[in-house]
């Protein structure tokens, strides 16, 4: 091939891509005869080639553009099939797949693990952080290094301390999200190898978290009401090294329990007297149906073995991507972690989240949204029960916005999954919360979404999919 | 103790802890009484409490605030002590300390590893910023999942389209800044216990990175022109099983090379012809002193096993901590990763910076960057050269903003390093750049900041001490 027949393949291959879109002007002849150590001539070349293949046309004074009817590859999806049978299933893989339909079939997203973003205060958080740029010429990365943004710190604390959870500021490590927060304590805690009791069925963020670390997870039958069994984590304390334990104590998800507080004393009790540290997932903290905030494991931690995790995401803002850890005893670990696995968290969210928490109405927010998913959980189970066939069964959620649901025994979620995308509707298929494929007839729906009548409509259209393979 | 007791030592101790700040308000009664599940009465009594020992005042129909007077522990610091000798060190231990000696000896930060953040776009990029949340009335996370905003992910294909390097937009997956995909590459292609290959001296994110996976660093001598020393590698890969090569072909830090083309063609070719995957940081591509952008790894990769990473933390925001990852045939595995990791890269700065790309003046602002790096790598070279005494050498970047100084042998840069400190000054102690305690007599110095009296006297006295400890 000649060198400018190359150039040309190149800048086509580009184009294709959509690297340089229609309209939109390639490399100048100057700098194209530079970056490819070519002569004038031979780019001159290449761009005449293109022009008669019709992929650019030249406009006098400006350079060479990409035509508007230049062919571009259709766009391409990573989706890749979703796994059907419970054998193929990858935990992880199936997670991204079911997001990624999530957000091509947006028509009614039960599956989604998120909240719906709509309840936010987004524009009075933007306000803040639109102010905060105003305010400065710059910013110094150095100034939000771990352990993250002084006064954001104190704004956790101090909610921490109005709800009767005493907290030392200097316990906290701002993270990117309670993703990097759960996956640090994590790694400071245990190896790879290692085993980590978890709840079953458990959220499989934990399960990542724990597959990404090459460590291995021990499910613990978890109670739909009461949370994790003790009496069988005891048992299996007994019988084999357990590194670390890591439990939603706070509407679990896909659970929705609040463990009772006699469950969380013991609970740290029984784990502090073997030396086992817990991560405390409690993303969901704020979103209570109750009349105040539930406690924490770390309440009753006395020995600084409870790393607790926990984030803005669920409650405030998602895309900020703000979360925290409350390390106890392996605090120098888990920040030198953070600094090495990404830096810092970005600087501008961090202080407009702290502005946001100062001087808005976070709690007046918090109780319109409570309000909201503590009507629409009683929506959702009562359209379950009246659209679901005879077998079906819904957990009793104290909080947060999903609803577990199982089916009976002899309908495959995943099979519900396929033939429900079919019709626009995700739902979160069983598989997703545990190792052992011990949910393969349950699913878990979410119902922070404004209540319409196609809200209805898709429940009815799942109850008949579940009628039909029953 | 009585409850009541317990309830004012909590919130005493709140106080200390500057959670409720003087002037703000502490817990209601009513809120205190259900979150600690005790009668109005026993609150009041705890608040009384607080007023009498001076922690709390009453203002009538408003609630129990912090009295300006009260209390509070002095700011404790957590950088603790650097290590000075040599058998001490712990890199990240060490780059962390210096780090916070930067912060809160900001005068003279010729030790920060960063680019002066006043001459970063800031305002123009949180305009866009700005724009982008008014524009929208909410953000769905969803949309961003990994691979990342596909705006941004084409912006990023075009620079490198532009500059001669070929990028297919679906190879590109934004990350945390450069540090998260350095990670993610690493873990994507080796695990504990496995021998990664590094220049030496190398940045310092680099040993990190190795570090935190369990694996091991060999360092392989590296040219302060010609980059590693192809020679070498090779000799060591006959020897001993090596899982990734880690280099910085463009304006190393801390050597400021760049690469020549005909290295970088054989080393690519080396290592292809072992099938070693190589981890390309190039953080500082845009950062050149020369005519052109230089040619990456990327450029020599036929068989997709160069995983590059770069960010724009050095060049146009570095508190937003967007970067990215091109992992050749490995993307499917860092993409996962990635969603592992941190879940998603935040939104609004991704689409922010996309929008800079198409809009605004990004060569302009790279244009005058070059300039001043250029000017002042020549004047701290001369000034070095000038106060430094004899048996001082300096390296010669070709980009980027660090210069690297040997010094006469028996002078200790961590000895340096202290008593420059204690003068205001920070430098970079060569003990960061190696696990072998190679560099010693070495420093880095950043010459990005702008360039003042102070700088030359911070310089003037740095080369008393050096004269003084040779």
């Amino acid at each position: 091939m000649k060198l400018y027949e190359k150039i040309a393949d190149d800048i086509d291959a580009a184009v294709r891509r959509g690297v340089f879109a229609a309209g939109e002007r390639i490399p100048s002849v100057r700098q194209a005869s530079q970056q490819y150590g070519v002569s004038i001539k031979t780019v001159l070349h290449a761009y005449g080639l293109l022009e008669s293949r019709g992929i650019v046309e030249t406009r006098p004074q400006s350079g060479y553009f990409v035509r508007e009817q230049a062919r571009t590859d259709a766009t391409r999806d990573h989706t890749g099939p979703v796994p059907v049978v419970a054998s193929e299933v990858d935990v992880s893989r199936l997670v991204l797949s079911t997001l990624r339909s999530i957000r091509t079939n947006a028509a009614m997203p039960l599956g989604s693990p998120y909240p719906d973003p709509t309840l936010f205060p987004w524009r009075r958080i933007n306000q803040y952080a639109n102010a905060i740029a105003r305010r400065h010429t710059s910013w110094n990365l150095i100034d939000d290094l771990p352990p993250g943004n002084p006064e954001l710190i104190r704004q956790i604390a101090r909610r921490y301390a109005e709800n009767g959870v005493p907290v030392d500021p200097d316990d906290i490590i701002i993270t990117v999200g309670a993703t990097e927060a759960i996956n640090l304590s994590l790694q400071a805690i245990a190896k790879p190898g290692d085993t980590v009791a978890v709840e079953s069925p458990t959220y499989y963020a934990m399960l990542h978290a724990i597959e990404r670390m090459g460590m291995r997870a021990l499910e613990v039958p978890t109670h739909p009401v009461d949370g994790i069994d003790i009496d069988a984590l005891e048992a299996l304390i007994g019988k084999q090294k357990i590194a670390a334990c890591m439990v939603m104590p706070n509407f679990q998800n896909p659970l929705g329990f609040q463990m009772p507080d006699a469950n969380k004393k013991r609970l740290v009790e029984l784990l502090a007297a073997h030396e086992i540290p817990a991560i405390e997932n409690d993303v969901y903290h704020e979103l209570y149906f109750g009349d105040s905030r539930p406690t924490t494991l770390k309440n009753y931690d006395t020995k600084g073995l409870v790393l607790h995790c926990a984030s803005f995401s669920k409650s405030l803002t998602a895309s900020y991507r703000i979360g925290w850890a409350m390390p106890g005893r392996y605090r120098e670990q888990v920040e030198k972690l953070k600094f090495l696995n990404t830096l810092t968290t970005p600087s501008v969210p961090q202080v407009a989240v702290a502005d946001y928490l100062r001087q808005d109405g976070y709690d007046r927010h918090l109780r319109h949204v409570r309000k909201v998913y503590r009507q629409q959980a009683r929506l959702m189970t009562a359209m379950v029960q009246r659209f679901f066939p005879s077998g079906t069964r819904t957990s009793a959620p104290q909080g947060g916005y999903v609803l577990w649901v199982e089916l009976p025994e002899n309908v495959d979620s995943m099979r519900l999954y396929q033939a429900a995308l079919a019709r626009g509707i995700t739902i979160g298929p069983g598989y997703m919360f545990s190792t052992r494929n011990a949910f393969h007839h349950y699913i878990r729906l979410n119902y922070s979404y404004p209540w319409t009548a196609q809200t209805e409509n898709a429940l009815k259209t799942l109850g008949e999919l579940v009628a039909r393979m029953a």
